[in-house]
């Protein structure tokens, strides 16, 4: 268990890309947000979020995201990318992220994302249904499991 | 009118992006398949390929691809890229591609791919449609303007 | 000129990438980052910064960036992406980005970056070269033309 | 041990990420030669090649490269990438890739690239240095242990 992302109940792990290093030699900046996905979608994954997608038709948006960068990354190296929701409203809710560098020990970046509820059928807002509203409450009180 | 590009009915141009480049300080091998990709969609889109996909379920899948490196492209440059056809099968053609640095005036890559019409609703290959047939030799024979 | 990017000096125009896309159908929330990157590179093309950097080793990095998402983005568009900078410090500055869907006529994202001044040779913050304050300040001024 | 590697004598494995699917919902033709890449650079580590183009400015570079594409890869899934030297001569070698999808228990692709060696100090094309010829032979030889 990584003690830099203890309170973050989903935690993806995975090699940083040789390839996604640009010319000043570290990890490309927008990459950041690739990973800061990855480990949303992992949460989605927990929630039950694609099967009412599909069922219902209903998801959500990305309204807002940011990063705030701490230590340059680099390859060769693996990152561990926890993902928690901090904040709860009637038709959103706050995603946080924190990237860790597991060969310094480090995190390397915060960030956090603004979600909206959308119907994709009427393609407008709607507000957050109750079943992801849940899921994510048992997932954040540690009542989910793998 | 590229001269590098003669004989190419559809060619897009657009700006490297800085980011593209990686740690060699060129741009990275991997992105000269997205170039390629680029062309092939605007030559796609000259042929009605996405309508008959939406309308009747039939579109390609890629089989295979190659690309021959010729020189690095860097930052900053506009390029330009080609796309034709030069075979037609019962079930497949192959599109070729070349990229122009517009900066240095030269070639910097040639590639090709095979794609093989796919019905998706069936979920297997299937002919090449006739009406994909018919307007890629129109493009091809300067048929067809934009 | 685009109406929407008044009062951005730099303005970088690109056609959209039909892989930028994800399986959402839209343009991937990642990929936005990609774009405000090409118009901050400009940015810099136009105030000396890379001279600056390969001729002292001082250049920037980037302390934080935020994206607040407006309107789907969709191939095929062009998108006009503008920087200007907005508050400079003894040892930073912020830039803002405006994104605009040329198709749609319409602000597709804004967001904005911190950059922090770095000597990379020294491998530490440091104090923003007046060179690139007086350059920035010129060109927000209207005073340095392409 | 993954069968469907047998021979490779480095392997990566790595999950992969949402984003990299297209509007086709699947993995996009162009990451597979990201995926590539991955197994290259880990290849290199395991030959000394960094080193050695640290050392003495000597490398590769890419001078051709393939792909052939079997079957669709989705997220999630976790795949398996195989590199291995098939062929050396007195300026270059032939590496080949094997893309494994762990869910599917199936070969996705399997391509192929020409490096070409390569002296950055004096900007041009070299003959292959000896250690890393030794350094293949020996790793594909199971000499060469992690």
């Amino acid at each position: 268990m990584n003690e830099k992302l203890q309170g973050f109940p989903v935690i993806v792990e995975f090699p940083i890309a040789w390839g996604e290093m640009d010319p000043q030699q570290h990890v490309n900046n927008v990459v950041y947000f690739r990973y800061m996905e990855n480990a949303r979608i992992a949460y989605y994954d927990r929630i039950g979020a694609w099967q009412l997608a599909e069922e219902e038709g209903i998801g959500t948006v990305l309204h807002s995201t940011d990063c705030r960068y701490r230590i340059p990354l680099t390859y060769p190296d693996t990152i561990s990318v926890g993902a928690r929701v901090t904040a709860i409203e009637a038709d959103r809710f706050t995603m946080e992220y924190r990237i860790v560098s597991n060969k310094l020990g480090k995190v390397a970046a915060e960030g956090k994302g603004v979600l909206v509820a959308f119907d994709f059928r009427k393609n407008g807002k709607t507000a957050l249904p109750e079943v992801l509203r849940r899921n994510m409450e048992a997932l954040e009180a540690g009542m989910i499991r793998e």
